[in-house]
């Protein structure tokens, strides 16, 4: 039996409260497929983000990516609780394109993130599943927004991927980091020349023991290779940093040269700017989106659509004509 | 003083009478950013197909890339010469997305097809210009279904580019043909690997004189080098073909491959089932386009869109939220 839809005020007051299960499942609202799911959703976060302090400090949205087995989970949990031990409150996102196939592989299993997981200061969320990279990435887009007005500081959005979906990640984060291993000449493997030229820092983890070494020379290989790349436009040239998120080692350093990122792009301006380039992007996203929905639920259209898609495959008629015919039946 | 809008029963004689001005008037009422214009245009191809005999033979959609200075047109000019001779109507038309600001580099001078343009058989049509390569594109794909609704049977769609415009000219043709130089070693500089994937025949153009020892090398070079790519949906294995469009050797050759190509994939069915799929997709595309200008123009939706955008620069709403109202403006 589905359980009865909460009303707003409830899950706003819950979430106010630090309701992690609260949150959750305004979540779910949001991701679920049913009108009526979503518009309860997008009340609360309207609720909260009006009950929301004037002065709130800025958030900082924080994209990961990495091959698998760069150790991005284990990064982001030992990150995480040093920024939660420091008094933030974290939230960790995911975008994994394969999720609807996979059921999300992606931070799909928290005990990866077992110390995260148990505290109160950190929220964890694995990938919306939907049939597309496009659906996927705009769902996450809005359990931001939610998560914000929720009173989260620092959100960690992360992915792993074909290019696609970083770029997804990239078109809803203020600074991008990627996930290396140590390993000489070849450390690129497997990671697109795209994905490298969009990175603000290089973290080298599992820089330990006696891969030390050879993490060095990688360091000095990638400050090579990321100083032939262009000029980003936040003014911002990449950082490589060596760091063991088993160890413990370089985290700290790791979040100074985030910290040293977000110092420099607010100082130039960069930082709000392009927020505020995101949010156009988002808004005629989501519009778009809208439309498209607004037009495949109208009856009529859905009727004539079937027949031009049938006449446009024997070929007896023009796309072009036949998209007018639909179109017709919309208005 | 703008000339009167043309009755489409005066267009479509014209058009049926051979008359390749009033063609060309068509395409330009097609292109038009007027919605009366493009509806007239529209009004002239439903005429002509429903006054198509019933038995027409299959038209082929050519398209073909190459780098500048590699003979696309003299090559062209020279096929449709020799086509036209056989007894086919061939029309030309472009794909140049940087027409917008130079006008249409390609095709944009006729004197570089300066037989063809004079032969009655064949029309010639410049790259229209639009500010998105979208939008190109589309209107070309229109315009094809305008010159074989008119008896063109053989339509070359050439382009040069990026890569995007290669993917443009490959949904809306049949068969793609890839124009290289001779030349050792570098011979695939400047052009994109995706575009090579994409080709069903490379013509080394050019092949002659002192050039033709490095063309069989360049031949040999492609031939192991087009080994390496995946299979192709349509079975075909590409092929390379020497030729010099200038000496006019090897074009009967290249033109035999093509006809090779085509009676391929004709007998396992994909030209079909490939038009099909195009056809879908372009139906799909001009839906959208037209749900979007549909939502442009609406003045209630342009002023709730203008104070959205402002509000989410500001920060002060959520995208989605603010894309709802926006939504709710259309409805």
């Amino acid at each position: 039996m589905p359980r009865p839809l909460p009303a707003a005020a409830d899950l706003i007051s819950a979430i106010q409260a630090g309701d992690r299960a609260a949150l959750g499942r305004t979540i779910t609202l949001l991701e679920s497929t049913r009108p009526e799911h979503l518009v309860r959703a997008r009340e609360v976060i309207t609720g909260l983000e009006d009950k929301r302090p004037k002065a709130t400090p800025l958030t900082l949205r924080v994209g990961i990516t990495g091959a698998p087995g760069a150790g991005k989970s284990t990064l982001i949990e030992v990150l995480g609780s040093m920024l939660t031990a420091r008094g933030h409150r974290v939230a960790v996102l995911a975008i994994d394109p394969s999720s609807a196939i996979s059921k999300g592989s992606i931070l799909g299993d928290k005990t990866r993130m077992e110390h995260l997981s148990a505290d109160e200061r950190a929220f964890i969320r694995p990938s919306p599943s939907s049939e597309n990279l496009g659906g996927v990435a705009r769902k996450t887009r809005e359990t931001i927004a939610l998560v914000e007005a929720a009173g989260y500081e620092i959100i960690f959005i992360e992915t792993v991927g074909t290019g696609q979906s970083e770029i997804a990640v990239h078109s809803m984060t203020d600074v991008f980091l990627l996930v290396l291993l140590p390993g000489a000449g070849d450390e690129l493997q497997g990671i697109k020349r795209g994905i490298v030229e969009m990175a603000d820092i290089l973290a080298v983890n599992k820089s330990d023991g006696e891969r030390i070494k050879t993490a060095q020379q990688a360091k000095a290989n990638y400050h090579n290779a990321t100083h032939l790349l262009p000029t980003k436009s936040s003014g911002w040239a990449p950082k490589i940093v060596l760091c063991s998120a088993i160890e413990n080692t370089g985290i700290t350093e790791l979040w100074k040269v985030v910290e040293a990122y977000t110092t420099a792009t607010r100082q130039n301006d960069w930082l709000t700017q392009n927020r505020k380039q995101q949010a156009q992007y988002w808004l005629h996203e989501a519009i778009q989106q809208g439309l498209q929905s607004l037009f495949s639920q109208n009856t009529a259209v859905r009727e004539v659509l079937a027949k031009m898609e049938q006449a446009v495959t024997q070929g007896t008629i023009s796309p072009f004509i036949a998209a007018e015919k639909v179109l017709q039946a919309f208005k």
